[in-house]
């Protein structure tokens, strides 16, 4: 099969084995990118993230029920930035989107990315790329609240959303300040629980002590879909053309950098070594760091 | 005169001129760094930052008033990574320490880090050598809380203190979240005002969001010397030795890489530029990726 004319044609089995070609950068790949790269029309792109058992899965579900009562189609794709054994939980929080199985207007797909820090980036905006070509008119990325890699999506998406709930162990404090940083509109899920209220003050307290420009800050109950339409009206209802498929290239291409400097530079064994050549006259620390940065980049470099 | 035996004798004017080569670039640095750096022992080094205007200036004179009280020397490097406007009002800061002019076991300067953002760590780590060298039981690192500089110094002291006080414009809210993650003291200076405890409460809630380590927080009157003799207590009492000096290295080694990687990946011009080939399908996001770091880096590195 031709995967690229089939996948524009709107077949979803094309559409998936090509989402696999690139996630595991099979042979091919970069042909079928090529081939569909026309195609994309600067889809918007919603990013998902926030504490662990916030429902995030839950309100996204809730957001495609909305999007498809709008009669707009939607891909969802979850990213997994952990281990095999969560790869399994995500799998669970997925049977909470088989609702929509039978609707051809909505598409599910989980990544893993275990085992490609550096790649994440890339993968991700490539993938988009796919989904942006077969023709959906909103794409969601949803990634777990725990590290660099949504801080990269929120580079990608066009409107992020930072979800949390009340509750022991995913309140406002597990959320990190980094995370904060980076949502477009916050949203306290599970605004029935009676924990609710007191999660939004503690949110208002915090964005009172940011200077970054305000932030909408939303209350959703996923399960019955209370406040979600409000939550949806940020979407932005157009494609971006050009000038949006450059914008999240832009970002997609600045994650990956940080991804290899970072890579490259957490060797600390090596920066001991050259520390003690520093301090026993043999070279400067602006000579070392340079030599040091100069060395790791060269030996950094993309896997695929 | 021959700086590095003239220095290492205890001559202040030798140290001064020391300095400024090393400031400077001037040519012989190396060779200074080089003739003294034997006779460096690991002084403890003090690192202090905050907000503006919560007394840094005061609280550093009243620390040293209570090292000189203990027969422990001292030097303070002020920092200043701002412009020429403020340099001036760094220099209005050290009227204060005037009271100390008369005594040999205090020495004080001020460093300007405009237009060399990159050199700015190995430049202080280089004047802390010199000061090592020069014999003085204690280092004190002076920075305004405004940036990247001082996380910088942080990992270059062995105790880093963040100051700051009641009062509109220089309360919690101004202190940036990064500053309170380096912090292994927290002091709530001008103790004496109405606000103080308010303050307390406050940065106690902000610790309570925090997971990172227990940092303790302590109220000091600098004025009046209040609270400042518990905290002198929290200094390193005896010089660190090589293992200590390979500590400072490494963070100086480690932020100057940053530094350098960081202004090489600032240019947003050229990273559009690249996002539209790939857009454009002339390269991949992770080829461009690659690409621009490695040209970033191959033409980055030390001025000096």
């Amino acid at each position: 099969m031709d995967l690229a004319p089939a996948l524009l044609s709107g077949d979803r089995r094309a559409l998936a084995r090509a989402i696999s070609a690139v996630e595991d950068q099979r042979p091919g790949h970069e042909a079928v990118l090529a081939a569909v790269a026309s195609r994309r029309c600067g889809v918007p792109i919603l990013g998902i993230t926030g504490s662990p058992g916030a429902g995030k899965s839950t309100l996204v579900s809730a957001i495609v029920d909305e999007l498809r009562k709008r009669e707009r189609t939607v891909a969802v794709l979850a990213v997994d930035p952990s281990s095999p054994v969560s790869g399994g939980a995500v799998l669970g929080d997925r049977v909470r989107m088989l609702d929509h199985t039978d609707d051809v207007g909505v598409y599910v797909r989980s990544v893993a990315s275990r085992g490609r820090v550096g790649g994440l980036a890339w993968t991700t905006a490539s993938i988009v790329d796919l989904l942006d070509a077969a023709g959906f008119d909103c794409v969601i990325v949803e990634t777990v609240g725990a590290g660099q890699s949504e801080v990269d999506i929120a580079g990608i998406a066009d409107l992020t959303v930072v979800v949390t709930a009340p509750g022991a162990g995913d309140d406002v404090q597990t959320l990190k300040a980094g995370i904060l940083e980076v949502a477009d509109v916050l949203v306290v899920n599970k605004g029935d629980l009676p924990g609710a209220d007191l999660a939004r003050r503690d949110l208002e307290a915090m964005l009172s002590l940011s200077d970054g420009p305000e932030v909408p800050l939303l209350t959703t109950t996923a399960t019955s879909g209370e406040g979600v339409a409000g939550l949806v009206d940020f979407i932005p209802s157009q494609a971006g053309g050009r000038a949006a498929i450059i914008r999240r290239t832009v970002a997609a291409v600045r994650a990956t950098a940080e991804h290899l400097v970072r890579e490259a530079l957490a060797d600390d064994a090596e920066l001991t070594t050259l520390a003690e050549r520093v301090v026993d006259g043999e070279t400067s620390i602006d000579k070392a760091a340079s030599r040091w940065v100069s060395r790791a980049i060269g030996e950094a470099g993309p896997t695929g």
